[in-house]
């Protein structure tokens, strides 16, 4: 099974290409959207979409994955936010790509076994579960983590059948 | 000149057709994209994509007009009219047709001649300005009223020249 995080965001969006085979988890490929150097909201939502529609077509997914709806900061960054994961969620709907959402706790729960688990842990998790070395970026760790909560609620739920 | 004004809402998003003859505005069109019935959000979001292209494709704006950003309620109502707001702004960026952004306040200004006209004597003004008869649904209204806000402005910019 091959499953595709995203990790929305209006200036960056995040992405990360995992195969489940069996129990082992498979690093496929992850990075991000610069939707920021496209200047202002409007101009970005495009090479949002644009994005995803690439990553869908290169690597053709079979389930993806996104951080369930969550406040942000403030009513502005909210709104914000809320631009970038619609288009983001419109783009994996036209692609017909079935779609899970997992709240913040529970991706950090999958990835590092509790739920308060900081950035820079869930990220070392993310390396450590995908054996990568190196640097990953923070976009591109929190979109493989996504992946990876996907495809554990994905086994159990089989082992549940 | 032929103006859309859309009204994104996670539910209903209201859109409205307006013909510019130099100093004249005349209706053209209005309704309201029901998204609503579609269930849940991100099942929402094609529905408003397509109703806005479908739009486009039958009356073929020239130039298209949205409330500006803003604060909602709360920071979870801002994040699921963010969804709305980017499929929309999207799907009018993929058409190539220039968009412009006011704030409520404008609108309410060019629409009933002064920024803190109530919901009702907007949808008042609308219908007298455009010389419509019966009743006119709230989204239909505020579309209607961002159109009409453009083409005033872009009145006022063309006296300018």
């Amino acid at each position: 099974m091959l499953v595709l995080g995203i990790d929305p965001g209006s200036r960056y969006t995040g992405y990360g290409v995992v195969r489940k085979n069996g129990s082992e988890l498979v690093y496929v490929a992850s990075g991000r959207i610069n939707a920021a150097r496209a200047g202002e909201l409007s101009a970005r939502l495009p090479v949002i979409y644009e994005g995803i529609r690439e990553i869908i077509e290169t690597y053709t997914p079979e389930q993806c994955a996104v951080e369930s709806i969550f406040f942000a900061k403030n009513a502005m960054s909210s709104l914000k936010l809320g631009h970038a994961r619609g288009v983001a969620l419109l783009a994996l709907s036209m692609a017909d790509i079935p779609l899970s959402e997992y709240p913040p706790t529970s991706i950090k729960q999958a990835v590092a076994g509790h739920g308060h688990a900081k950035k820079d842990e869930v990220q070392q998790m993310v390396k450590l579960t995908l054996k990568l070395r190196g640097e990953l970026a923070e976009d591109a760790a929190d979109a493989l983590a996504v992946a990876i909560c996907h495809c554990q609620f994905a086994g159990f739920a089989e082992r549940l059948r």
